[in-house]
């Protein structure tokens, strides 16, 4: 018998966050016990009510604990309303009223209390700007013996960025939090673009989720994943009407990392200039004369490829399974 | 009939500069029309000192003008002895002594007077840190119009570096400089790491090269490439007794570019942090929010993929071939 994955899932949702979200309900080895919030894809205080909302939706009562407003040292920026929807789930024609509200501790305080009290057992999927987590490991600088591990959806390493040619929007969006999180020596994986890219997902395969299962939470979800698919087809139109999976990547790195392959090796990202922002991975283990690579900086492991139609599979297979509760309305 | 490559060639001799410039020297399309010398493998004193020896030791009295002792703005540090040896040339146990001493202009002065004197028909190849291009924008902005085409060997996009995980030595040198050239908007091609780690060159073809040739020049360059094979053996140990061909690849291309895929976009380098001295390539042609990468800035050609073999053959035929001339020694 498996054991769940216990999993506080750190997110800015986010249509892909949504996607990750329900995707860690639904699949049975993995336990959410708990959601922290940041900005990014949306401002903190809209990912929080998106957290909320989407649990609540989907029947379950998860606690959500509201985070990061701000990145640790960059000058705030403006939530990206063309990709995710000025909501963060497409712009939603109109929302029910769901029971809920966020708990009375910040993310950060909320993580280092959950690790505390169930030390070397919570898994941490953080798949938003990683400030919870910086902020974390100032409260805690033992945090990374007190978690089991940390799974990331961040950062690249030869797949092009995607807010400049070098940087993931996550990174960048907090390049001082996410240098924090790289060099601070704990179980760590990275899902980044180099396979989130590899992963598309059709629009037209959430349409044909919310028909079968016929439950408000899938009819979301199929109209957030709609107009995330108009974004790409936009800019990618050899994608179709189709997203990248990006954030549920980290998920099914956790309960199926066969499918993947990774490399171990540094990481330091870089604070400054035209490449801020980017992760960049030492993928040799040579001696450098630049500081910051010295030999004694902890490693991270680096999802570099994966098999696409398998994790297709696995994501439709478990949306597609019978885990959808009545939604907890008001 | 071909036209010859009328070409200055920026150097930091150093042994792949040495390889470097004896094939320009002895390939019937390339007319090297001046040297210009910089800091980088040795002081920039040791690099004129080596193009004024390598030239006369091969029978030619090219004009070597000397150039940049140090970076525009990072702070200088200490040649790479156990690279290239202390003299630049693998530690030659003695030198012949030769007629020749360099010109009374700097090396950015004689590029821009070059330049001026034959508009339009001068290739500059650039096989160090930029410094002395980087100057001579300063002197002549019109540079970039002047000259018929810019070659370097300089940078990396997808391949390690080998001064950090993501910078390459020349460019890592001089970061300033070498985003002046960048951005400076003339027909540039970049011959990086990415197709100069392909071309590997066995030490023993080198004294082959010496036994065939039976000529001071040849002897000199067989002992240089012995001793900088012992360093790429070293930390390699899979190339054996080889090394890189390197500063040679920036000649291939101006030849035979058909040995080589290429790709044009956009170059940036980065000036600070861990990722000092990086060439970072916007490889899509997106738009990005990162300023700096705006749709206005110029592109740089950049050789992906090389035709090993080839190249190789090509090298090693033109060096075989019946070039050198006495000695000019005093």
């Amino acid at each position: 018998m498996t054991t769940k994955h216990k999993v506080i899932f750190d997110t800015d949702p986010g249509v892909d966050d949504a996607m990750a979200l329900y995707f860690a309900m639904a699949h049975p080895d993995i336990d959410v016990i708990g959601i922290t919030t940041t900005f990014g894809n949306v401002t903190v205080q809209q990912a929080t009510e998106n957290a909320i909302y989407l649990t609540r939706l989907a029947g379950v009562s998860i606690p959500v604990a509201q985070g990061a407003a701000v990145p640790l040292s960059k000058k705030p920026g403006s939530p990206p309303d063309f990709i995710h929807g000025k909501d963060g789930l497409g712009n939603l024609p109109s929302r029910a009223e769901v029971e809920g509200v966020a708990e009375d501790v910040s993310a950060a305080e909320f993580i280092v209390k959950m690790a505390r009290a169930h030390p070397g057992e919570i898994t941490l999927v953080a798949v938003g700007p990683l400030g919870n987590l910086g902020l974390a490991l100032k409260i805690e600088p033992n945090l990374p013996k007190l978690l089991k591990n940390v799974v990331l959806m961040a950062g690249t390493v030869t797949e092009p960025g995607n807010v400049s040619p070098v940087a993931e929007a996550n990174v960048w969006n907090d390049p001082d939090a996410a240098d924090l999180v790289f060099t601070a020596g704990w179980d760590l994986t990275m899902c980044g673009l180099d396979v989130t890219h590899r992963v598309i997902m059709p629009a037209s395969a959430f349409l044909g989720l919310a028909t079968e299962h016929k439950h408000v939470a899938m009819d979301t979800l199929s109209h957030a994943v709609d107009f995330y698919s108009n974004f790409y087809q936009a800019i990618r139109p050899e994608l179709g009407h189709s997203c990248y999976g990006h954030d549920v990547l980290a998920f099914v790195w956790l309960v199926a990392p066969e499918l993947f392959k990774t490399k171990m090796g540094r990481i330091r990202v870089q604070k400054q200039g035209e490449g801020n922002g980017q992760t960049m991975m030492d993928r040799l283990g040579l001696f450098y004369p630049e500081p910051g690579w010295e030999a004694d900086k902890p490693e991270t492991r680096v999802c570099m490829e994966v098999n696409a139609p398998a994790c297709y599979e696995l994501i439709m297979g478990t949306l597609l399974s019978d885990w959808l509760k009545p939604a907890l309305l008001k």
